[in-house]
């Protein structure tokens, strides 16, 4: 699997065949073409034959692909094959619904460490973890083996949140908070900046009548 | 302002140098470099320049940029001064954290309707705004003059929401809803995808060994 090679862009449309294949599974199929995949994932038939050459040959030609196996195949690459140590840093009504967010769990997401800088937070539960103090995220995370960070804290207290999590060897954030992390080179970052999104779509629409008009 | 030329990842920027102007103005601060503001966010000075030539001149060459008058020509052309009326379809735990969420509401994204399928959230009320029925959207939508939507139901729901977010005149959605919509060609759209943000990292997580080794 040569993993190297494939860019961001291709992992995203990994996820998105994943996506896919789980509901065709869930509905009995056992065979896919990529026809069908390109058509239900809104790309050409010509991409998904390219992204999904990259794992090897499938079955015979013109029986399309086998959903377990594919399914399962994309599952690994995507390092799903296993449970992943995620905490988060920040237990407002964001971290809150993210915590609760089943679609994380169902891919073997799972929360072990909740941090907040409230008084009134800390110590508090939610399910079968109790709140920590921010303070504590590096030693906290680090007992319990976090792989992944998730920060929704605040802009201010993100950079922090990031340096701890770092400290504690976490390698991977996901930071929701409305700036950007500098993180060591081991560490993968992702961001998503909901405001921004609506910004692009406030952008769109504002300029529509014009870039209609000029063209 | 020429905004057909400007790219999807342009716009995420300027989005990204309003953040931090806003930061700098709440300081008091009145101008800034563009070294300041590529430090700031993490891009080089160049392509600070280079994004912010597209506005005019600002200025004397040497005193930076004035901070007010860059904050607000961004915020206009991100189409922000002005509000927006927002409605949400789906009320469950992420739809109640985005109706919650300061950021949005700080940047003149107003919620004016919820929609939810569920008869026992049906006619709840959300602060000023009562939840309607899903099935009621393209009036409902039509009548308040909804220009953004914001679809977080089920996969399954997701298709039927747009569809009808776009009967009634909705100029742009935003999609958490883990499948890809069909929109209108008129219709902006926009999807986060939460779990595909994760499995990015579990990806990098897993193959990151390999890669380092690779090299």
């Amino acid at each position: 699997m040569p993993a190297r090679k494939i860019s961001d862009s291709t992992v995203r449309r990994l996820s998105h065949y994943l996506r896919i294949l789980e509901v065709l599974e869930a509905d009995g199929r056992t065979t896919v073409s990529s026809d069908d995949l390109a058509e239900r994932g809104g790309m050409t038939p010509a991409q998904v034959r390219k992204d999904l050459s990259h794992f090897g040959s499938f079955g015979k030609r013109g029986l399309g692909y086998p959903v377990p196996v594919l399914r399962g195949r994309i599952a690994d690459i995507l390092g799903l094959g296993r449970e992943w140590s995620v905490c988060l840093v920040g237990a407002g009504r964001l971290g809150a619904a993210l915590y609760q967010y089943d679609g994380f769990r169902r891919q073997g997401f799972r929360f072990v460490a909740v941090f907040d800088n409230d008084p009134a937070k800390i110590g508090r539960r939610w399910g079968a973890v109790t709140i920590d103090d921010v303070a504590d995220v590096a030693r906290v995370a680090r007992e319990r083996e976090v792989e992944i960070g998730i920060v929704v804290t605040p802009a201010e207290g993100a950079q922090e949140a990031a340096d701890r999590l770092a400290e504690a060897g976490v390698e991977a954030i996901l930071n929701f908070a409305p700036r950007k992390l500098s993180v060591p080179p081991e560490v993968a970052l992702r961001d998503v900046n909901l405001v921004i999104e609506l910004e692009g779509l406030s952008f769109a629409v504002t300029h529509r009548g014009k870039i209609l008009a000029s063209r």
